[in-house]
């Protein structure tokens, strides 16, 4: 169980941090909320720390965001999301990651449940009306088959995978109405603003019903608009919440690339949909094709035959799994272990700068975590996680 | 160079048999045109086969074929292409298999330097305007970058690459009517039927205009028209005498997928066109995609990036290469090697079938062949060729 002081101090550091900053992640994934709190109230030698923690009304948060009908979840929560810990230690993409301090939640279902068996189904604003009736239809069939589906609530695509996923959870014969405490099926708008700010206004009514049906998530306080920058951090979110994500349509220099890109550095499933070669929209899935960065599907049935083998294969959720493992470790060791990236190596280093620990530290905790089998040094000297 | 002789048992060995029986295609590589029709003339115990002969009039086929504007071309000639030889010992597909034994060549270009640098371009007769519209942009848009397109002559994606490539080949920097010597740009239609019949009747102008800038090519006589089985024998030769393979849109029964297929056992490169989700015409380049059976291209710009390695990296043609190696062997051991396929393995044992010889024969011959690094025994009992 959380406690209410951890889940205020990890609210606290979300409204003065920006999310999907690394090292903050990091840091609090090690220490907790309130350590971490605590020593950023009590920083002196930073402006920009002082003035965020000297504007923070922390009853006003929660008063909106009960005010929205939503709640934050935090890690240690029956409903936090076990995936979210595979953005642990990932390299950064656009300096965005790390897993979330928490999250504001809006909408009855758990967010766990919800994204037990779900798909992100993302692409262009701009999307053409072939991309919009592909991407309703998948996420109608994808739900009629028991899969939720993710997207960023936005006009083209994201809206088309919402409104499909919305008419084919109505016949969803895994519906997450039954109580019956498994996988719920219904669909998620991973916002880049406030859980009640909607944008784009035009998808006002789409994201009341998306709400009313399924959920909207956020990293960001109640009332937060969306920048650049938030956007790429949400689809770090999007795909970390999901179990395989689809690029319908996205033009050369689309986000759908950089939320594919995070898809693969989670280590999920990539898709892409094909179209016609004249088409600026299919430039994007026809690259990731191309390149093997996905693979093509023209159908949910497709999707699913590509999600089939690791509903057999996965291990147990990573969180809880490693959670059990590094009982017992020292805590230099547990520091050292979390920042290692899911995929790819780090340096002596590198670990010494993401944990913040000194480098004859780490190295001896690396050499420990090599003898118990849980870290490898490569032959170009950098270290890896062992695969389980 | 081939003797007069020679010429004219293979051009009625090509008139008395089906194209494409593996058998006879490798009994004739290994014991020359001669010897084996002396010996089917001979032969007294099939009635078919007697038939067959007794039916022969060669100085009006060799009539017919001068008639036509056309000439009768075999292995030994300057003008036959390397890339044959890959279809030696190679699987049969659709009982289809085997070395051209002669083919039939109409208009004026050397069938080797028209084929030197040449990408197959197929697909479906009842293929879209969208289907057709991008063959032909591929097809002219590789003639105008010195490389010949090559396709079966019927209505489709077949008629869309002849006129692009005529389009496209008159632009072309690397003509073939400058008598470099290097390789000719054109286009080259591989008919099922006699190289004189005209099919389907509604491409006649297109035909004839191939005929006059490009080559029409066939293993049947003049006069002979097309059948099921030999749609398929053809197939093989498309695949063959070219360096890359391209599906642009076929359903998914369609013959281009035999295609695809033999220039897969050949070693080719094949590529195939996204398009619509909702197209049948698009079933099979996406299948082949999903697969990795084939690259996705978009355009001759990508077609051309997957062949430049090639141009770069290959020996010399296999052919010549074979021959020089083969120099001096055992006739034994020579028609052990041209039994194996090109890919994959055979069991001793069918070596023995193919090659007509005895099974310990076979075993000393395929011993002598390892020892010598031309072959090698898999862990599986297989016996398959060393790579260069």
């Amino acid at each position: 169980m959380v406690s209410a002081a951890e889940r205020r101090a990890r609210m606290a550091l979300a409204c003065v941090s920006e999310p999907g900053e690394p090292g903050l992640s990091a840091l609090v994934s090690e220490r907790g909320g309130l350590e971490v709190w605590d020593a950023v109230r009590r920083r002196q030698d930073s402006p920009v720390w002082s003035r965020r923690v000297a504007g923070l009304d922390l009853p006003a948060v929660e008063a909106a965001t009960e005010a929205a009908g939503a709640r934050f979840v935090v890690p240690g929560d029956p409903e936090w999301p076990a995936g979210l810990a595979d953005l642990a230690g990932a390299e950064e993409l656009s300096d965005r990651g790390g897993v979330p301090i928490g999250l504001w939640v809006r909408g009855a279902e758990s967010l766990a449940r919800l994204t037990q068996r779900s798909v992100a189904v993302v692409g262009s604003r701009a999307a053409t009306s072939y991309g919009q009736g592909v991407a309703a239809d998948l996420a109608a069939e994808l739900c009629a088959s028991g899969v939720s589906v993710l997207s960023g609530g936005a006009f083209g695509i994201d809206a088309a995978a919402h409104r499909g996923a919305l008419a084919g959870s109505g016949s969803s014969r895994a519906s997450g109405a039954d109580g019956s405490g498994g996988a719920a099926v219904g669909t998620l708008a991973v916002m880049a603003s406030g859980v009640d700010v909607v944008y784009p206004r035009g998808n006002a009514g789409l994201l009341e019903e998306v709400a009313r049906r399924g959920l909207i998530v956020s990293e960001h306080p109640p009332g937060e608009h969306p920048t650049r920058i938030r956007f790429l951090g949400r689809n770090r979110l999007i795909a970390a919440l999901s179990q395989a994500c689809v690029v319908v349509e996205a033009t050369a220099r689309s986000g759908a690339r950089n939320t594919a890109a995070w898809a693969q550095r989670c280590g999920r499933v990539v898709a892409a949909v094909p179209g016609s070669v004249h088409s600026a929209q299919s430039v994007t899935p026809h690259r990731l094709i191309a390149t093997a960065e996905a693979s093509l599907i023209t159908s949910a049935a497709d999707l699913l035959g590509l999600l089939a083998p690791l509903q057999t294969t996965l291990p147990p959720p990573p969180a809880h799994h490693q959670r059990r493992v590094m009982d017992g470790w020292d805590p230099l060791a547990v520091a050292v272990r979390e920042v290692l990236p899911a995929r790819g190596t780090l340096t002596a280093g590198e670990v010494s700068l993401r944990s913040r620990r000194e480098l004859p530290d780490c190295l001896a905790a690396l050499a420990w975590l090599e003898q118990e089998g849980q870290v490898e040094c490569r032959t170009d000297g950098g270290w890896a996680l062992m695969r389980p």
